[in-house]
Order: C-alpha cells, then structure tokens, then sequence
C-alpha cells in the first residue's frame, strides 16, 4: 500500500539545524573517494572526523563542465552579513512595537541535562534575543527530571502571555519521549514551525503556515536579499530531512521553482544536481557536492555544517559545508560559505519567527 | 520573504479527484498546438471540449526517442479490474470485523443543492458502499440551507460512532464558506484526507497521516499492484494540486522514488517528464503528455478524465486524458487508460479508507 514508513529517519527537530544534519537519514558515508553511484547509509560520526577534509580536484575529471577551467569566481553570499541586517531590522519593528503598544516579544527556552553543546546553543539563542530586544525565559532542568516535570514548564508557557515561541531544546534524555514533548507545545508559539499542521500548510497552495522553519526560511530569505529568481527556475535539494530538505523543497515549489528532491537512494545524484538553477544541499557530508555537480552559473546554498579534523586548528577540527566550496566557487555564479552562511540566518529567522508570533498574538500590522 | 502565496489555485477538496482537475491552477491551456514552452493559464472549461480532441502524432517528430518508431505496445493497467479486486477484498474484510466484533463500517455523505453531477457522485459511492457491505448515510439539503444548518449536520456525524467517514460532497453553495464546513469534519472521520494535518504527516519522515488522499493513493496501488518499482526510480508528477499532484509527490517520495513535480511555472515540461521512469500526470488538459514527453519503458499514470467534443458519441463528448495514450502506449511499457484506469480507483480508496478509520477506531487488526 502506499503508506510503507520510513525507519531510518530522525524525527529529532530543533530551530538549529546545523546539530541535526549529522543524524539525519541522508547522510552520505563516502567510499574510496568517489564512487558512482555512492553508496548511503547511516552516518558513522566518527566517519565526519575522518573521511574527505578537503576536496580532491581530481574527481571525475571527464564530466568537469569546460567553463570549469576557466576559473571564475563565485559571488559569495554573506549569511553574516544579511543576517545582521535582518536583526537589525527586527530590532526596529520590536521597538516600534513597544513604542506602540507596550509589548515586548518574548522566546522561551526548555534545557534538560548538562550536554554542552546544548548549553552553547542555548546561550547563543539568548544572546541573539538580547541583541534585537526580544526577552528570553530559560528553564533549565536536572537530566533526572521527569517527562512530567517538562510538560508542566511547556504547559506554563504556553500560558503566559509574556511569551510568544517555545523551544524545547534537543536533544532530550533518552528517558522521555521527544514527540510527546514537542507535541505539547501549543501550535501558536511552535516557532520551530515543524509541527505537521504547519508542514501541511507549507505543502498545500491557499493555505498558510503559521511559522516556516528557521533554516529553510533562511535559504530563501539568502536568495531574495541577493536577488536570486526563483519563479520557473529548476531548483535540487539535496536531503529530505523533516527539519531542512523537505521545507526548503516545499518553499521553493511555493516560489514556483520546478523541484527535485535528491536523497539517499537517488541513484546518480550528480546528474540531477548538474540540472538545477539553484541547489540547497542539507545532508550533513563534508564536500559531497563537488564541482563536477554544478551547473556553471548555479547558484549554490550550502546548509552542511560538519567538523572535519585539522591538526592546525586548534580546536582539532575546522567545519566545512556539504558542498566543495573551491570547486563550487569555480563553477556557481554564487554560493553560501561555511561557516558564515546559512548558520547565522537560522538564528535570524528564530527572531524573526519570534516577532511574527507576537504581532500575530497582538494583531500588531 | 518565503511565504509568497499561490492566489489562483483552487483548495476545493473531494475524493472524486476528477470533476476538480478541471479547477486546479495547473491546468493548462494549449497554444497553436505545440509551443515549448506551453504558456499555462487559468482554465477555460469551453476550451476544454474544443482544443485537443486526438492526439496529433506530429508533434516534435525530431526528440521523440528513437525507439517510438518501433511500435512498441505498452501494457495497459486495468484499474477497473485491480479496483474490482480491491473491492472484494475491502468486503471480505468488512464480512470478518462483522463476525468478529459486530461493527459495520459507515460513511455519511452530505449533498447540499441540486447540481445533477454532484447528484451522480453521491450515488456512485453510495452504490460502491452498498457493493462492500459498507453503511452509507445521506443527508441533502436544499440549495438555500444555511451554513449552520450544514454545521449541525456534520456535528451530528462527528459525534454518531455509527459514522467512520465523512464527505462533504463539493462545490457547496456559493453563500457558504467552504473552508469553515471542511474543517469542522473531525480528523479521525476526514476520510477525504485532505486535512493539513495529514498532508504534513505525509511528509515528514517517521510520521503517519490518518488517511492518504483517495486519487494519489490509488495511483500508488496500481504501481504497486502491477509490480512496478519504485525505489530508486525518477519520477516526475505533472500538476501540484492539493488533492492529487502534491500528495501523489509526496507519497512516492515516501517510497525512495526521486521525485521532481512540474507545472504550470516549468519550463521545458518535456524535457524533465522525459527523463523519469514513472510519470503521473493530474493537470486535467487533454493530450497535454505526448508520446515525447515519455522516455521508453516509463510507466505511466494518467488522472486526468476531461472531456472532448466528440460528435459520434450519443453524449456529444467522450473523455480523455491528459496523456496522448496512443503515443503513450508506444513509448510507455505501461499505461493506465482513461476512463478505466485511475478513476475507479479513486472510489475504491474511498472505501478502503473508510474501514480503516473503523478499523482505527474498534482497535479492530
């Protein structure tokens, strides 16, 4: 019948993507460098660490496009940058807000445990909310705490009319049922946007999503401000995750971009890669997406954000995308760096979710 | 921002997909012939019965592949049949959950006006029900019924657990806000599957809708049915209607197909339809596909049921579909002919979904 379920999948959902691409279901482990079709499969973490950490110029010289040789330079999109002036111009609407009706957008977040990544995560989200005047509520429980003990700060909030977005933040102990968690977040402060009812919106023309989600909002959000048309233009995804590939798919069909999703059993992927105007890679591999993928003149947003190691890094390892920037770099007409990319917009897009949700709440135009 | 909107797309929802396809924005109006690419347009239903009424085999002799010339015979897929068969086994199973707990399937549909064809509808699946040993309840009121009136009704259906689905059969009257009566349908009776809702849970991984859309559904069965593979596959859906194109993607995504949709922004429609190995077709334009569009061997689904003048039918018309099938059927290894072909699996859908809700809801396996 046709409802045979996917049971690979991550259902984990968080407003910052980058934590989850690793998980997700079309990760690509990578065999002697370049085989034809690849060959996918759940990701291996300490695979991430290991495998390509820079891009091999080689690969699959034959199909390198010509104008490839010709060494053009990609315009680079500064996620950065736009990201700043989208908190800027947030900035200016909450304080026209308030100067109008006294109110002050509010973010709610629910930290359970000690992982420290989740702790960083959390800090940044309350420094970006400082940063653009929005206030921020931080529970931040035991990791023994009950399911039960959650609920009833996810249900507090969804009361308080102070605040207008809940996150919940991922992941959770493994004693409580996520979906459980995230299901009782009400539907009007889910500013993650991934409940069903709002990706069934997203999918449905004549109806509107209460929220889009942060990080596909904020690929679009990249190709308007650097005027990128969409309208006609044949756009891939790469990866069909619940949190990325599958929103940012649904947007660009919403833009009326003809749309081809590329996932983990798509066989010869470069192929259909090689079509597209524009492509958003969201798989969590480090240099998947090579050169050879890109038609010349494509513009290419890349969401992979993945630590690769490097010895001269101090850390130990540095973060590169899904996409080979140098080799994209010579073949696209733009494309998003890593890091400096999508990652700041996700951010951006959480505030701006936060604002909208406040306005919507107090029928503020 | 992302959250451009469709304005000229229909959100009209039914389980008789066909009488709609006429309505959705993808619908496209043919210009001189064959002009690539097609200038796609809101429908005219005069054009409908006055522009293509055969298939013209001249089109684009240059693309079309090599192997046409061959005369191939490509193997039609007899939905009629497969849906008789569906039948069967919907009423042998009726007979079991009978024996076992008592409980009989039943499904209310509601017809409000006089409108003749929305008359028939009813009467086909109050004739399917009975076929099945599924209870059929009807109410119809008069044209000038008020919305409440319409409301109570379905109120009273929501709440009888004799019910286990509920149709709104459309259009309603003018004077009543359709969105408004739809949505008052419970979920867990929205045998239609059109909710937000389930459209969401169909497209995200590791969730489950309630129901699957009756059309897209049976489209997927007859693949499923005739042993075509899907796994892997391209697959192209022409139309991106909310109750056949965008579930029809998202379902054959769910089975690891690779799925582009195109419509009625794409351009070179052809060239992307060539390139898959299973095409459904739901953009109710008569002959739109043509035996060019179809790389050989592809399987092909065609929803659309319009009808063409034709005046050597006692009817004055005869239906057709959006494929050219006898370009079709010598491109193509498989076919579904129309009418015969996805139309009777629409109501057969319908049934099967209804004893899943009562299933559903007697915890009945």
């Amino acid at each position: 019948m046709a409802t045979a379920m996917f049971t690979d999948c991550s259902t984990s959902t968080t407003a910052a993507a980058a934590r989850f691409l690793p998980l997700n279901r079309d990760a690509v482990v990578l065999h002697s460098r370049r085989s034809v079709p690849l060959r996918f499969g759940p990701i291996n973490s300490s695979l991430l660490r290991t495998t390509v950490t820079k891009c091999h110029a080689s690969a699959s010289p034959s199909v390198l496009p010509a104008a490839m040789a010709a060494e053009t330079s990609a315009k680079i999109i500064d996620g950065k940058s736009i990201a700043k002036q989208i908190r800027d111009e947030i900035s200016a609407e909450i304080s026209r807000m308030k100067d109008n009706i006294g109110v002050v957008p509010g973010l709610a977040v629910i930290l359970v445990g000690d992982r420290k990544d989740s702790a960083t995560y959390v800090r940044n989200k309350k420094k970006a909310c400082e940063s653009v005047g929005i206030n921020s509520y931080e529970v931040h429980l035991p990791e023994d705490s009950t399911e039960q003990e959650v609920l009833k700060h996810i249900s507090g909030f969804n009361d308080d009319p102070s605040v207008h977005g809940i996150l919940v933040q991922l992941p959770l102990p493994s004693h409580m049922n996520e979906q459980n968690i995230l299901n009782s977040v009400c539907i009007e402060k889910d500013v993650d946007g991934f409940h069903p009812l709002n990706i069934g919106r997203l999918a449905m023309c004549g109806r509107e999503p209460l929220f889009v989600p942060c990080t596909p909002k904020g690929c679009i959000e990249l190709l308007h401000r650097y005027g990128v048309p969409i309208e006609g233009k044949r756009a891939v995804v790469i990866g069909r995750s619940n949190i990325v590939g599958t929103p940012a798919a649904l947007l660009l069909q919403r833009e009326d971009a003809t749309v081809s999703v590329v996932h983990s059993r798509t066989k010869n992927p470069e192929v259909i890669t090689r079509q597209a105007d524009i492509i958003i890679s969201a798989v969590g591999q480090p240099n998947m997406v090579r050169g050879s993928w890109i038609k010349p003149g494509a513009v290419v947003i890349d969401v992979g954000i993945n630590p690769v190691e490097d010895a001269k890094s101090a850390r130990g390892y540095r973060l590169v995308g899904d996409v080979c920037h140098e080799e994209a770099c010579k073949t696209a007409s733009a494309v998003t760096p890593v890091p400096g990319g999508v990652g700041p917009m996700t951010i951006a897009m959480l505030l701006s979710n936060t604002l909208t949700s406040a306005k919507r709440m107090h029928n503020f135009k």
